[in-house]
């Protein structure tokens, strides 16, 4: 699928896994792809350059946090706007502030017209309507921006999912004429909504189908679902995704859900999870995952994991990376987010590598056998 | 002056500065030089391959601090001792642990033998005599090690100050005796104690003359006096160190008070001004200073300093500095320590260049005519 300055091409197929090309006039991005999140402009502990380094091609902006603090006017003072102000040259995908309204629980309201709330960082009242976080993406110039919608929350009857899904569906529609109105600075992608209803998911896609987005996500998941309800989700959309356009899950998750997610035609990732965890001690490693914090770290002069290649792993030992954390220095934070984001771009290359020579089933299965959950190994 | 091991040489003067470079198996240093402060073993924020980068020769890391986390035991266990753990292939300094132990004011207790106090850590009971901070130096490995010292405080009386001196000036033959016992990894550095008082001074050189130590380093300022009896100490000690020695000044200080000890024969310096004012907000330029949390800066899209060739300079602006340090990101401290790092060490290339071509005393005049302390510009 192609629209002016926008290309997404699926290059093979195994399974219903795709290996994907998604072109932007500031970059390309191999999918399927893991996109670290910058929430305030910086992914966090990390470096434009140690990010392109790492091999990361895209990184995600957080629409909300940035509209509060420094605002959307700071930001655009700035030459290409937030890729100048973050220095990051390659392509940027915000989120619309929908996720994080949602979050906020009690401090806000919703109606037709939008959402109104009060700033968690002064108390100030904030509305926030679709054409609002469309104008807010704009001067942010991201190369990719996010419909805005209203995120149904986990569980509730079907017949609030079903209002909650429409409404988005019609702040779907106000996004995309609003953002499309004069010169987009990039491209707009629909969210499916629906809860954990295949029905309304379904009936979200239809609805969305009355403008020509130029990509679809999948939102409303990793709202505290299990994960059977979660994989049942993307299995009913799996068949019923356009085809031509990448596919985004939005905010999944643990190599084992991206997997699952892949296998179901997923092409676009994002999650705070290898950064998040990192600063809490919590390292990936193809054998499971460990907790630095754990004593029995204390004098092990060996690499977080020896089949790694990353600088972290390349320089460091576990012992001198405890040691790290206990004093609270951010070195400590610094190579364990380095180390976190290695593993996950590490994983799509695998992944893309695995669906190009057919064998995607078999490294599904491997990543699947792995321990999901941290547990600190038995010092 | 050379022994196995290390040689030092003056290459030229001017006046009573000196252009010289000390050498060590593991790397040699251009001096006047300044040493990052590592607390921890790891200089705040930053990475080895950064700090080389930036043109660091040598770092300093806190005795005191590492055999209380993680214990030398620990680092002694990795390739290297404290070079390996750090992952700093490049002459290391360690001090003593005399000044922390000062610092701990009522905790402590001072006796013949050594002293005694509560670790900050954990509350156990810790006993530093002048042979254990040695053991503690040599199983770090650092390549220049400090005499253990009783630092006097500020002010105190004459009496006062001769006591605390003779009695440091035992422990650092008692640390001379034990460092050298056997095969030993790097080469002592004496500390010439006794207050603001000149007399005191010159018997504490007298002294530590007894033993042919492998440096003078200047202990016992920076803790509180005012400038000019900082100034008159130096002054009197210019023409008594031994001038085929280094000569350290410990602890000190703003570019100003680097200028003056240069002006009196110093080569080495090491202080947590850049790297600690850097998490403060408190940034260095070529026109004095800037705190970058003033409100001045939310829109400024310039750079801290736009004489600056760092690369913090090059690539962010004052507002994204600024934003960054609101949300309290951990690049900000990165890229501000950076900064602040790589002012200081190009004070020094540039003194060591003035003193080269015979004008550092038009160095001196310029860098003492700039504003000294930090004072927020009007909004």
């Amino acid at each position: 699928m192609s629209e002016p300055g926008l290309r997404f091409e699926v290059v093979a197929r195994d399974g219903r896994a795709r290996l994907g090309r998604l072109s932007l006039p500031r970059g390309s991005i191999d999918t399927p792809a893991f996109m670290p999140v910058g929430t305030y402009g910086t992914v966090k502990a990390m470096t434009p350059e140690e990010l392109e380094r790492l091999g990361a091609q895209i990184v995600l902006g957080n629409t909300f946090h940035l509209m509060l603090r420094p605002g959307v006017e700071t930001i655009a003072r700035h030459a290409g706007a937030l890729h100048g102000f973050m220095g990051w040259q390659r392509p940027i995908l915000t989120d619309s502030g929908g996720f994080q309204v949602f979050s906020l629980a009690t401090l806000r309201r919703i109606e037709e017209e939008g959402v109104s709330f009060r700033s968690p960082v002064d108390g100030a009242p904030v509305r926030l309507r679709p054409e609002d976080a469309m104008d807010v993406q704009r001067g942010l110039c991201s190369d990719i921006a996010m419909a805005f919608d209203d995120c149904t929350a986990y569980p509730v009857p079907h017949s609030v999912a079903r209002e909650s899904m429409q409404r988005s569906m019609r702040w779907a529609l106000r996004s995309y004429d609003h953002y499309y109105r004069d010169e987009p600075p990039g491209h707009l992608f629909a969210i499916v909504q629906g809860g954990m209803y295949q029905d309304l998911r379904l009936e979200s896609l239809e609805l969305l189908a009355q403008r020509p987005f130029a990509g679809y996500a999948i939102g409303g998941l990793a709202v505290g679902e299990p994960e059977e309800a979660r994989v049942a989700v993307l299995e009913s959309l799996a068949e019923h995704l356009p085809p031509e356009r990448a596919h985004y899950l939005m905010g999944v998750g643990y190599p084992h859900d991206i997997v699952e997610a892949v296998e179901r035609g997923v092409d676009l990732f994002d999650c705070v999870m290898p950064t998040r965890h990192a600063r809490n001690g919590h390292l990936f490693t193809a054998q499971g995952s460990l907790n630095i914090r754990n004593a029995a770290y204390q004098d092990d002069t060996g690499p977080i994991d020896p089949s790694c290649s990353c600088s972290t792993c390349q320089h460091y030992s576990r012992a001198y990376l405890r040691h790290l954390d206990r004093c609270g220095e951010i070195l400590g934070v610094r190579l364990a987010t380095l180390h976190n984001l290695h593993f996950y771009l590490d994983l799509m290359r695998r992944i893309r590598e695995a669906i190009r020579d057919g064998r995607f089933g078999e490294l599904a299965a491997r990543i699947r056998a792995q321990p999901r959950r941290f547990e600190a190994p038995v010092a």
